[in-house]
């Protein structure tokens, strides 16, 4: 019953290796990992970049395992378990690190009330356009459909580009939105490669902000080396893929 | 340039226009609102159950007048000016109210992490699943279709219900994910009578914690005379609405 995704190297390479070793030993927060995935890059980037302690524990999320369904019954990595108790989806488990961990500095979100609710909306900006319009793209077939695609992509990117303080989304602090964006960031190469859409083509403000968020350690200690995704985007450049996500973005449906 | 959905009973009216009534003088926060629509009676239950100063305006938001562009670009009902400065997205509404005004007790959403965390969650559920999956059923022509959605929403719903401690979504505390459901569930006759989705087709937990949101204090003196409602619904039944929502429901793209 196993779908052409379960096919992964089984374990984190490069520099993300490294980071994993630092984080085998047992801690209150065990944290449900495929190396591979951009929205665990997310939860990840925010364990490093405020030190929480956590245990890092590799999952293949194609292969559903008991022990793993019962942590998240939509069978998705990220996941947590927080003293015993099992949560997911990266962007609530990046606040959740916010208010479970207050005293780690500094924190993702900002204090300020309305700050944080205008760094909500444009988190809120990337999860309905640029992470599926990524996707979209990714998977399309049909030159036609490319060529929208592309045009929706740069345009998400440029408007987004426009409230970018610089050098992070809110300036000198690395925040949600950043932590929201650059696991996608790390992957462009992809629609560079292979869709013809390059960062430079959003833009100036688009091309720097997303050189900073590539070089930001806490992105560079979080990825594998670039030969090990191949295999994995092969499936969705060709459209093959059998994800939830993929299924959601072929079926016109919001990702899961 | 005014599409259909421009066309809309000017103010709220029944119960809603006496709350309107009891909000028209100045205040910090001023929402900008449209008394029809269910994402802003989200936002408007959480000031109402938390007894937030707050001046109401009726905003038609498919004139897409330039000062409310200004404050939302989106062009979307709920927003706020809160200070001189401007928010959206009824959600993110409804969470910096807890963050701005602290002091009224209770918040929307409990203190402790875990159990923050856990109340995200389903919300998010609400926003992937039980939200598109009403408004697709509603826009849906095709019998087979039709019959598939049904089977989709019900599944959905029957899955929340299985969370909730009763009487509300955590037990005795009105929260989060009662707010993000419970216009729906003041608007759920609607697929009753046009789609045969009657609330008991979900079982009876699903009908005890419905009943309850519907009898809630704030969802009905945040409701207006149904009668205008219709004409709204008719649209979206026949599938002739020019929202944004109905043409990315359309579209197969997330609800924006
Ligand atoms: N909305 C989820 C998405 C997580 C997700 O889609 N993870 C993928 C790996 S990148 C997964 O676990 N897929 C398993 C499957 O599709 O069966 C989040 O933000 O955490
Ligand atoms: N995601 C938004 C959705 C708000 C929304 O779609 N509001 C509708 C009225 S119910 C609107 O303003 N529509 C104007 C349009 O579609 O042009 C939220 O949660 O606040």
């Amino acid at each position: 019953m196993s779908i052409p995704d379960a096919k992964i190297h089984p374990v984190a390479t490069g520099v993300a290796a490294k980071t994993v070793a630092n984080h085998e030993g047992p801690q209150d927060l065990i944290f449900h990992a495929g190396w591979f995935c951009p929205y665990v890059q997310r939860t990840w980037i925010t364990l490093e970049e405020r030190g929480i302690p956590y245990q890092y524990k590799e999952v293949n999320p194609y292969h559903k395992e008991k022990h793993f369904l019962d942590i998240n019954p939509k069978g998705l990595v990220p996941a947590v378990e927080y003293k015993g108790k099992a949560l997911y989806e990266s962007l609530i488990l990046c606040e959740f690190l916010d208010d479970a961990y207050p005293s780690y500095k500094p924190t993702i979100l900002p204090a300020d009330p309305y700050t944080k609710a205008y760094v909500r909306i444009w988190v809120d900006y990337v999860t309905k356009n640029l992470t599926p319009g990524f996707m979209r793209l990714v998977q399309a077939q049909d030159p036609e459909k490319r060529k929208e695609y592309v045009g929706e992509l740069l345009a998400a990117q440029r408007t987004l580009a426009e409230q970018v303080k610089g050098p992070y989304f809110l300036g000198e602090e690395f925040g949600l939105v950043d932590v929201a964006l650059a696991p996608w960031i790390a992957r462009d190469y992809i629609v560079a490669q292979h869709r013809g859409c390059k960062r430079e083509d959003a833009g100036e403000a688009w091309k720097k902000y997303a050189d900073n968020l590539a070089k930001r350690p806490s992105v560079l200690n979080t990825s594998s080396d670039l030969e090990h995704y191949e295999e994995i985007y092969g499936r969705y450049l060709r459209d093959e893929a059998q994800s939830e996500s993929a299924k959601a973005i072929r079926a016109g449906r919001a990702i899961p």
